[in-house]
């Protein structure tokens, strides 16, 4: 099943997605739903983010390429996570499918896509077992984790280099049903395919991120969890479009504009 | 003014705080309100966290004799920050007022308080001035950043060691009208004073984050940001009682328990 969550006459609303058919619900998929009577054509709709996470997690350095490749570009040694250490995102910086990101004027050239798996949590959970972690995902989205590598590394945080408002790409939306060993994620950067890899192919997996983090952590319906990206990423330039697909869900395309431009 | 979130017959409700008096309004703070014709007693109130925030944001290592106190105690340099970059905590770990601190069965004994002030935003803004920044405050309130320090040194995050279920007690309401300058935080566990400083004598004040931030990051109404402590911070244990006193603000006081005691 496919839910995506649209502007309706300007207010946000649950759909469910059929091919290119758009049924909006009443309520919620975190809660309780009926199909409307409204049937709407893909194409006419405006996509919103299809969550807004009460918490925004974020694996970060989750495959192994990633890690030499961004150790290299920060100046430090490559270091391989030894435990699932979630992070975080903020949810000023999330644009939706379609929406631009925007360079701010005094980045440097060093802005770059990540395309991530991102798990949508469904219920409110704690101490998750192997055996019952993935009952507790409601579904798969992407995530295009933008990020300013010369800030990454001048900063203490990553207030700035990862949370800049429209850096945080997520949609278009979230699918149900997915065999997580079974997808590839696809980069694009102008309509030319610049890297692909095996989605599940992390270092920590979804199962090991959901029980580490339930150890001390509610998590609660709509939250995120970002999985990480694999390999180099190049720089997105004014006038670029970045697409991340995901076998199985879709893809998440925006264009990039530099302030001031 | 001084304003509340109150458990109203099971449903949130925000509140007036007159002296003794709790007066329920109908609406919010942060958009349109009016006061209902309910009169209630502060003893007899519930109360809430005073706003779950859309972004919840903290400064971190903030003031001078803290920066060497956690650096010593996690065995690294001390290093005063150089410049505003805030970080983030989780809304899973709020807590209100008069609730429970609950210490993981397997947290060491080093689980210390650190008493913040927390500055709560009014208004979307971006681009502050130093001039018009701190007219995007609303008010503020008290917030208990507790920290299991040798999480904090072993983790890659601070998904734990900060974020963990109940360790950011934050209250026990919001104070709109305050002078920054004139106000003390003051540290008590169980009923001693432990430590006292100026709440304002930090690296980097409200004025210097709100303005760097707002250079990326658009700011929401009800977001905090939770400013860092002061000196040295002690260990809790199963029975204690933590208090965070503001003057001008009031007092945040939580019990302690260490889960499985």
């Amino acid at each position: 099943m496919r839910w995506a969550r649209i502007d309706l006459n300007g207010a946000p609303s649950y759909a469910v997605v059929e091919g290119e058919t758009v049924i909006p619900v009443r309520g919620s998929p975190f809660d309780s739903w009926e199909r409307t009577s409204q049937r709407l054509e893909l194409n006419d709709v405006k996509l919103l983010v299809p969550v807004v996470p009460p918490t925004f997690y974020a694996a970060g350095m989750n495959y192994a390429e990633h890690v030499k490749e961004v150790a290299e570009k920060v100046g430090m040694t490559p270091k391989l996570p030894t435990q699932a250490d979630i992070g975080y995102r903020a949810n000023n910086a999330l644009i939706a499918q379609g929406e631009t990101i925007v360079i701010p004027a005094d980045a440097t050239e060093q802005v770059q896509y990540e395309g991530e798996l991102v798990v949508v949590i469904g219920r409110r959970c704690k101490h998750l077992t192997r055996e019952n972690a993935l009952s507790a995902v409601f579904g798969y989205t992407i995530g295009n984790d933008v990020s300013e590598r010369t800030w990454q590394k001048s900063d203490r945080t990553m207030w700035r280099s990862k949370n800049t408002d429209t850096f945080k790409p997520m949609g278009p939306w979230i699918e149900t049903d997915l065999k997580l060993d079974d997808l590839i994620t696809t980069i694009r950067l102008n309509g030319e395919k610049v890297f692909a890899f095996p989605t599940n192919h992390m270092i920590f997996g979804v199962v090991d991120y959901l029980v580490k983090m339930t150890t001390c952590l509610t998590l609660y319906p709509g939250d995120v969890v970002w999985m990480g990206t694999e390999g180099a990423t190049l720089n997105m330039k004014h006038g670029d479009r970045i697409e991340v697909e995901i076998s199985g869900i879709g893809t998440l395309s925006n264009p990039v504009v530099r302030e001031g431009m």
